[in-house]
């Protein structure tokens, strides 16, 4: 997806959020504004709008000294998302289909996104998404490709996200491959955080060699576009992912709400919409 | 009312949403974000927002070669509101108090404010203000000062707003000077939109010499600033006004809703609050 106008002053928003999370300090936090203002002029508004996202949380962590600006809020967003679990499993038990239900806790965990102006409740998102209409339901593609092959690649997101992405991955029930970000980008998942959650007891784990709070195919390691490239379903969870994926032409089933106006413009979808696509339906 | 980190992402969105009013060309409004982000660095933050959205402004002008963006809007903000008044006639008429029905709707009208991130519906405004408890209300006050003086100073705001601030005038029923912008800016009234509502019929009408969303004192003619501080009572409509002039020591009377959370943070109120406040009895 490419950058929208409306990008613009959304960045500038970011960069105050994650200012403020960075440092206590006003003057450095207007530091990081000036920067940012100055580089509006330099962002290709054909570049997906993760590659300009990681140039500002770089510029922030920069400045700031905060090499890792969201960690506590990682560990705080997981946590949360770890004790809901009991009762994610009763619902999923009492489910009559628990791959979609879990599913839908993996598009629900989505919610914990706080590269975007939004407030979120865990448990209130949880509700939603369990009974929320899809407003793209590729489900029976999903599963068909699903059995069709033995091995998954998934695209992590964020880093409470991930907790769900869990329960997911089990009803799965086959190899997956989890993928990570290279280095910490506002709340997405990087290997710490994928071990702290035990993802790696279920997974095999690789990077994706991103920076960026998306995946952006042409900056990621040669391990990561030789598996992408040759997966036979690959699940891409969250905004970022599929700011920098979409329109490209392989199996990708996209879950994510769409949390911000210029993606749901781009899907096609209402705001606040949750979709299951299959990219590749799409593209072909 | 100074300039807080929150106003920088904001005057960004008001660029983009501005930039969109004064052209269709999207080159022209990313040449506009690109000016106004490299005007960050410059803002003082210890000046008031209105200074620098003055600048802002006159950019925007200045890029997409458009002297009055707000032309049309205004002109249906205008008639918009005329086409109430027969309602707001019988409302009056009906009311315990007409003075404060009509302070009401002046506020009511406050809502028609364009250069802040918000929806608005005239009709659902008037009903919501008309009911609203007051979070500050100097009324008491107000109506004495109004007893002891004959000539009442009153700062306009946005040009559909006037039409409500005209049933003010005309309830208040002493002289009063009616203060416009000098040149446009934003959907502020000038002298060309206070003649076309007929202001001039009730009142006399003088130009405070401003070109900001505001009246900053040390940016007014000799006229305005002399009667300003010569003035026993002024009414000061709107947001922008109460950013220049908060924290002067003079007998204000500030009449407005606080959509905007910072100014509403600086009033200490809650958010969408309405308020009447005597500025003098806070500053003494």
């Amino acid at each position: 997806m490419k950058t929208f106008l409306e990008c613009i002053p959304c960045f500038m928003n970011q960069a105050l959020k994650a200012g403020r999370i960075a440092s206590n300090d006003e003057n450095t936090i207007k530091q990081i504004l000036n920067e940012v203002g100055k580089m509006v002029e330099d962002i290709p508004m054909e570049n997906t709008p993760p590659e300009t996202g990681m140039l500002i949380y770089q510029k922030i962590s920069e400045i700031s000294g905060n090499p890792d600006p969201y960690k506590k809020i990682k560990k705080k967003n997981m946590d949360e998302a770890i004790s809901l679990l009991p009762m994610l499993e009763e619902i999923i038990d009492k489910s009559d289909d628990r791959l979609l239900t879990a599913i839908r806790f993996a598009i629900a965990g989505n919610v914990i996104d706080l590269g975007v102006n939004r407030e979120f409740d865990i448990k209130t998102a949880l509700n939603e998404v369990l009974t929320q209409d899809f407003a793209i339901f590729d489900y029976d593609d999903f599963k068909q490709k699903l059995a069709e092959t033995d091995e998954i690649l998934y695209l992590g997101d964020n880093s409470g996200e991930a907790v769900f992405d869990k329960i997911l991955i089990r009803e799965i029930g086959k190899p997956v491959t989890f993928v990570v970000k290279e280095k910490p980008i506002i709340n997405d998942i990087t290997i710490n955080e994928a071990k702290y959650l035990g993802i790696d007891k279920i997974a095999k784990i690789i990077s994706s060699g991103m920076e960026a709070p998306g995946t952006i195919i042409n900056m990621c390691n040669d391990e990561f576009v030789k598996k992408f490239y040759s997966s036979k379903i690959i699940i891409s969870k969250g905004q970022g992912n599929y700011e920098g994926l979409s329109g490209i032409n392989v199996p990708i089933f996209f879950m994510l709400r769409a949390k911000c106006p210029v993606i749901a413009k781009d899907i096609n979808v209402p705001i606040d919409s949750i979709i299951l696509e299959n990219n590749y339906k799409k593209e072909n």
